[in-house]
């Protein structure tokens, strides 16, 4: 079974962290939505993510960045910001890593001859990754957040700088990027397309927002991020609220419906299948670790 | 006595160091014409060399760099490089190291916001540097070297990946920068514009190509980085065999006719000063450490 996965960040990319390791033949679109210059380097946060469970080279406790990671550059560049005492923004509360920086200076340097498609394909191949990864776009779309105040705030000032405590009206996708070279094809070849426990306004939304994403997808199975009415990690329940959801599996359920036909949801919420219009697979769905999230990988495929 | 000097990275830099160390009342003009963007980074080296010469941060015995570096970031880089097999050039010659970056990363972020020239004004702030340090200019003019063979190469390439071996023809200052916006008062202001022991053509040449600023130079002092028919560090010598120039400082004093009026040679050099046009001083040139910079700093105010 061919299987095409949208993924974010979060626990999106430790479902396909468990896909790749049950041995499925699958293929990761990833939300580029996030994507920001910062310090001159070009940063796709939930790309590397992805690269980074499907290496082996997560740290699966912390959920980002690589294990063992030092920070010398960034101290120093936090002392140099403080010790300035410029006032711009400086975006010194983003957190990089020396051997993070790295993989953000190889997709920068190699950006001034290739594509964002074709430098993930070269950091896939740096990093031993045979699992086809393609950035949703080639193209920029910036995923920002409008407050109830009516602020537009971009999506690491909204996640990392304010620790998504800003109360959020409307989700935008601003620009109209067209899909990367190879993700409609993988979508319509795909037996399944399935859809991560990531953040539906944040890390699916973007994708799916994309020209031609939503009828290139015919079978979609969709893994619910709320869990007993919370959000297993991050602001998806927050924000669900926020933006008029109910925050429970059966709310998400209804934002993925007329895309959707089976939805997975957590044993904790078998009692709530009854109330989703899909057909339903009831599951442990908790990923702490590699092995469990290899286990719920093939709950999933066997469900399907 | 107002002195403000006109630098490269090399012993121009040293030069500095002794003469801020001496208590002069000192002003930096600092070629640009070797910045590259490299992995996204606006990265500046002479004037980095001149800053961490200033702020006591250098490496003297290897001349570029700071002490008791880090190099996580660059191996891990160099690491994906190899792995990834691409076949476009990578700059992966070019060593970044971790706190290193942090300057790069500044810089590069600030600039988003700010000239070249209010950058390292706040460069020299973060490291606690009192004088004056002037890039040439806040526009881009680019060094580049034409090979007896016709090629064209940057400086980095020339200087740091083909370990400045190949042949030259001519050397071009590329673009037409106009000087920052305190360099022509910096130069007009002092009482003497010293010329430090730079490369004639590779720093201070890219520096007297701007609109204006031989104009604006008066008294002019200069150093010669030729010492007993060698340069004291890098490829001063070559360079100038290959464009036709004597080898010595008569050779240098000849590239500086009509701009300087009093010329420092070694005490090596002691028995060509008849040879020379200019009035000279003669003293022990060479600055292997901090120490002996500050003596020749003085040794030449006080023979000015």
């Amino acid at each position: 079974m061919k299987v095409t996965v949208l993924a974010g960040g979060g626990g999106g990319a430790r479902l396909v962290a468990g896909l790749a390791n049950a041995g499925c033949d699958l293929t990761v679109v990833v939300n580029t939505g996030d994507d920001e210059v910062m310090r001159g380097l070009h940063i796709s946060p939930d790309v590397d993510t992805v690269l980074y469970y499907l290496a082996g080279l997560i740290d699966w406790q912390r959920g980002w960045g690589l294990q063992k990671e030092s920070l010398a550059a960034n101290d120093r560049y936090r002392e140099l910001v403080v010790a300035s005492g410029v006032e711009v923004d400086m975006q010194d509360w983003f957190t990089l890593g020396d051997r993070d920086l790295a993989t953000h200076m190889f997709r920068t340097q190699l950006l001034t001859a290739a594509s964002l498609t074709e430098v993930t394909a070269a950091l896939c191949g740096a990093l031993g990754v045979s699992v086809p990864v393609l950035p949703m776009s080639d193209e920029p779309q910036r995923t920002v957040l409008e407050t109830t105040s009516g602020d537009i705030v971009d999506f690491q000032t909204y996640f990392v700088r304010h620790q998504h405590r800003d109360e959020i009206g409307a989700v935008r996708y601003l620009g109209s990027a067209r899909p990367g070279p190879r993700v409609l094809e993988a979508l319509r070849d795909a037996d399944v397309v399935l859809i991560g426990p990531s953040n539906p306004m944040l890390s699916i939304g973007p994708i799916l927002a994309l020209d031609g994403v939503r009828d290139a997808i015919s079978r979609c199975v969709a893994v619910s991020p709320i869990v007993g009415g919370k959000a297993i990690k991050g602001p998806a329940d927050r924000l669900m609220a926020s933006l008029g959801h109910e925050v429970s599996c059966v709310g998400v359920a209804k934002v993925y419906e007329g895309l959707v036909d089976t939805f997975v949801i957590d044993a904790v919420d078998a009692d709530r299948a009854s109330e989703i219009s899909m057909r339903t697979i009831v599951c442990d769905t908790m990923m702490p670790g590699p092995d469990e999230a290899t286990r719920v990988a093939k709950e999933i495929i066997d469900g399907i």
